[in-house]
């Protein structure tokens, strides 16, 4: 077997054995392919797919090119949630503690990304003191004792995908189902955990339609169960920003409104979906309607937002934030964005949104930008509210010292106005169940 | 535009513009596009193919990367032909000095490549003496005064097909007629001749149908002609070698054998075939009959013969040679592959000739390799002959010094015998006339 037979088969459409799946991503963590050939085969791969027991073989390779995680000393039952990357959506600060109230083990091991606002990492360590590095023993002790813990992923967790995460993004090769599927589910894999919920986003501003979004989770939930493990997964309208404060401090200032019971909102609304359905994978409630019924209560009673301040303690950061918001990094200035006509909002392009946001500085273009955790903005008008000529379309906090004029001119064409109230999306469009195997 | 863009827009599907295609090109050339970025766009155009008007503009693009040659200092119609490649195939040297003798201007340039016998190249300077290393200056010159030239091509000529062509080999895409056509045409415009004509080969044994012949000549006719030369082709069979002389000094042989008027065969037809195309295409004759009447009349009064000897002596090597192919490298023992059983050949690997050939000496698999121009074989039947057993079906010129074994044996079981006598293959399946545009 040589590299050129490997690459030839898939170019000539034919299905891949898994010794020669293993035998590519083995040639891609030692060098034996080259990185013009790595990304020859994962052109051949675009055009050609991978059917499910490739891109499981595909995964498993992955997956057990670095690291795996053993989290079978940690009594429960370990849930982790995915978020296919969206605009507002901090779901994870909300669900990590509420779902440790519920009684699970959260075992979240994030990447840093790029992208329109930093990663959950970066949200959390707007909290002063805050670290999200660990050891593996201390990370798998925190989760033990709290119930949960969101720390950096480990350095040699997958590393194949590194190499091969980086060429895609170089070769035009980032937008295909089995390249995405293995891409993040090898590295959940190798994180360990029994249960994981996916949200996939759908949305025209960030180019993917539903039926696109039903495929992927589709192709994700049957992947995840092949393996042994148990996914199910929802698709989300990202036709807006999901929620309303959109940055760093920002959201974990939203969060913490969810988690005090003060806000009722769309972003809550998915998070609590996406914890019932973990909750209820991971059998801990009989029902998904028990499951959001256990998640209200832990609102209520204020246990989220205890463990959440247990968390963040336990990590170092200072558990007084979570109680009183306003200590969290604050903008210098704060402008409107007003409505220039009269009449509803109809669009809004949620993928400017997001350029925005990192143009003020909330999100990274390359690893070595520094994220400024005070900026970003807040939404004040949704899909379907009306509007007068001056009211405001969202709040932006920035800092007054930068040229922000690009962003606010992204910002100010990025709201849609016309004279007939539209039908807002649908928020979850699609629930996908857990495959049997 | 970025590479990223323009591979993403083959990698939908999408047909890229002339200056999308100048700028891949150029970028392959300046070091823009990296080596991974490079095979997937060849990767990318290998499975989602290119129009004729794509194809053009990258053999043109490919063309101008490096120097281009003007031959309009040299009076009269310049013409050229290539083959696809083939086993046993010297029609290069039967045709360039008779299409000579019929006052046609030959300015061949030849890559050297790899394969189971040497190229032109190789064949020619198994002649004492001669060169195939000129200036363009001295090409041009001999072209003037002796109506034909063979020499290696410059080095800077499509210097973008060689890096992609390198890259092509190493990942699997290789076997993309867009890719062929502009690889082979790119160099062909570079070298600036009027009239081409082009033999494509089929053959079961190496691996291309006849419609696949038939649509990469087809394919090749229509982007010459489109970019403003005379091209035409012949789709001529391959499922046995052409030729019954293979090797180096053995085609030289043959040519002279058939130029001498000593010999009809299967490779004086097709030579003959595509000089009366060129000739006519050239207008240098009113029709094809009386182009191959004009050629026959150059070996009946020796007059081909004799400018072979003088193109021979114009690049210093010995004209005593064609006049007696005695005084070519012989090799030191002959052996016999014979008959083991008795009937009537049915097939003969050409594939597997060619390759055995190689493992004599006769061909290169690194460029390093050195070529023994004594070895190769001569075949002594052909498809639809009977046999005997213990009758000779190949006579196989050998260095006794080396291990051969392997060579033999592939050989010995190249050729099949069958109870009936088939029904020989098509020597030439089509003819594809010059496109107007």
């Amino acid at each position: 077997m040589t590299a050129v037979d490997v690459i030839s088969k898939k170019r000539h459409g034919q299905s891949l054995s898994e010794s020669e799946i293993e035998y590519f991503v083995s040639g891609v963590v030692s060098g034996e392919f080259e990185d013009y050939q790595i990304s020859a085969m994962l052109m051949a791969i675009c055009a050609m797919g991978m059917d499910p027991r490739e891109t499981l073989a595909l995964t498993r390779a992955m997956a057990r090119s670095g690291d795996m995680l053993d989290l079978s000393d940690i009594d429960g039952v370990k849930v982790d949630k995915h978020s296919s990357g969206g605009v507002g959506d901090t779901t994870s600060l909300i669900l990590v503690p509420l779902l440790a109230a519920c009684g699970a083990k959260v075992a979240k091991m994030s990447g840093r990304g790029l992208g329109f606002t930093g990663g959950t990492l970066d949200k959390l360590e707007s909290i002063r003191g805050l670290s999200v590095t660990k050891s593996v023993e201390d990370f798998k002790e925190q989760v033990r004792k709290t119930g949960c813990a969101i720390v950096g992923q480990s350095a040699n967790l997958a590393p194949a995908d590194k190499t091969l995460y980086a060429l895609r993004d170089v070769t035009a090769t980032v937008d295909s189902n089995p390249l995405i599927v293995s891409s993040i589910l090898s590295k959940k894999l190798a994180a360990g955990c029994d249960v994981v919920v996916l949200d996939v986003k759908y949305g025209d501003s960030i180019g993917r339609s539903e039926k696109d979004a039903y495929e992927l989770a589709d192709m994700m939930v049957q992947i995840g169960c092949m393996s042994g493990k148990v996914y199910s997964a929802l698709v989300t309208s990202m036709n807006e920003p999901l929620g309303d404060y959109i940055g760093n401090a920002l959201e974990v200032e939203e969060a913490i409104h969810v988690l005090m019971g003060k806000k009722e909102c769309r972003l809550k609304t998915v998070a609590l979906a996406l914890g019932a359905r973990i909750l209820f994978c991971a059998k801990l409630v009989p029902s998904i309607e028990d499951g959001l019924r256990s998640l209200e209560a832990k609102i209520t009673n204020g246990e989220g937002l205890a463990k959440f301040a247990e968390m963040v303690a336990a990590q170092g950061g200072d558990p007084a934030v979570i109680y009183d918001p306003s200590l969290l990094p604050k903008a210098k200035k704060v402008v409107p964005v007003t409505a220039q006509e009269e009449g509803y909002i109809t669009k809004i392009a949620t993928s400017d949104i997001g350029e925005a946001c990192r143009m003020l500085g909330a999100g990274r273009i390359r690893k070595s930008d520094v994220i400024d955790p005070a900026v970003g903005l807040i939404m004040k008008k949704h899909i379907g509210d009306s509007v007068k000529i001056g009211d405001t379309l969202c709040e932006v906090h920035l800092d007054p010292s930068k040229d922000n004029s690009e962003a606010l001119a992204v910002l100010n064409s990025a709201f849609r106005v016309g004279p007939e109230k539209p039908t807002p999306p649908v928020l979850i469009k699609y629930t996908l169940e857990p495959h049997e195997y």
